[in-house]
């Protein structure tokens, strides 16, 4: 990314799977950087984060980052680089679409505006919630969508409405302008092409936690 | 794999990416039948939530699933045989650790319930927070997990607090006899072999969205 020619196609290529693990070595990496630690070996994050130290080196090459051979990556750079390349530190506008248990736990949530994010407004149907503020982001009536928008500056919109109406709000979101649909409902939306997508269904991870849980039970039965 | 002997076998294998996506097919599913339909083939379910056909049969073919040539899977069962599978209807009772606003707001989310997670405590280190309550949910010293843990009931540990005590946590959960880790703090903690752990750091989604729309964006310029 950081070089000259090739920058926007080495972003192209950057696989979904590399962009998931880079948050870890940059939360590894900023509390070495913390512990006043200046370099660091992809063998040494390896060890403490439970990846391959060849994914960690080739993950962080497609960034251009490179170590330096027997001292590794300086640590204060590595932070800044990865940093800088996830854009946590850039604001990132989203609006929440549905004010219920989970979206409300989200707007609350202070930590996703130390990840860039930040919820400027919430909208629902239920006329016990329009009107109302939560933690001071103000809630609007979901018929007011389009209208508002442009004032809000947001290019993302935060799904956290039940399954019979994921692909309606999808729908609503993307007429009105959004460019990105960030989807904590279990239900797998659809967008156009050109519309960045993501299902972070939490309930998914809870599926496979049973699953393994059942598993490691029935295994010690067996033993 | 999908065969008739080796049920528990094909329980063993059953990869995680099938797993994740169950949820997805169950959520259709049970909007299929509260519409009222009564069968539905893998091509339709795979238009709706874009998926390939090929890989829903295969994904139901490692629970033993199998459609009728013609008319399809039969909506009732398909939704019961999933419900059953994925454990969403058997409560799991869960401690959180970290009751800042992460902690907090997944506490307040009432949502987990209703996919089989029931959290029955919740730990922190702070002194304004040990001996209340969150929802009805008391919070008690993190020094006293390990005393408190059998009468809780709970196998599933949630990781909500600040990277540089997620290790730490996670050793302190697995002593006091927890099996699975729920990590959703962006540091990546390991565990000893038998512990479940499943990294659901909602910030890493923020990185794929976060790239993606700076990709889009740039290729919209170039246009």
């Amino acid at each position: 990314m950081a070089n000259n020619r090739t920058s926007s196609a080495s972003r192209d290529i950057l696989p979904e799977p590399t962009l998931r693990r880079l948050p870890w070595y940059l939360a590894y990496v900023s509390l070495l950087k913390e512990s006043g630690v200046e370099y660091v070996s992809s063998t040494q994050i390896a060890k403490e984060i439970n990846v391959d130290a060849s994914m960690i080196a080739k993950d962080l090459s497609f960034l251009n980052i490179k170590g330096k051979t027997r001292i590794g990556y300086e640590v204060a750079s590595l932070e800044r680089e990865l940093q800088d390349f996830l854009c946590f530190k850039v604001e990132h506008n989203a609006v929440m679409i549905g004010v219920g248990s989970l979206g409300n736990s989200l707007i609350q949530d202070s930590g996703l505006v130390n990840y860039g994010l930040d919820i400027v407004a919430g909208f629902d149907i239920k006329p016990d919630k329009v009107g109302q503020q939560v933690c001071g982001v103000p809630i609007y009536d979901i018929s007011e969508l389009k209208e508002r928008l442009p004032e809000l500056k947001a290019e993302i919109g935060i799904i956290a409405v039940p399954i019979d109406h994921a692909q309606e709000v999808s729908d609503l979101l993307v007429d009105a302008g959004i460019k990105a649909l960030w989807n904590f409902s279990p239900f797998r939306i659809t967008a156009p092409e050109g519309i960045v997508i993501q299902n972070t269904s939490i309930y998914a991870h809870l599926a496979v936690m049973y699953n393994r849980l059942g598993l490691s039970k029935a295994m010690n039965r067996e033993k």
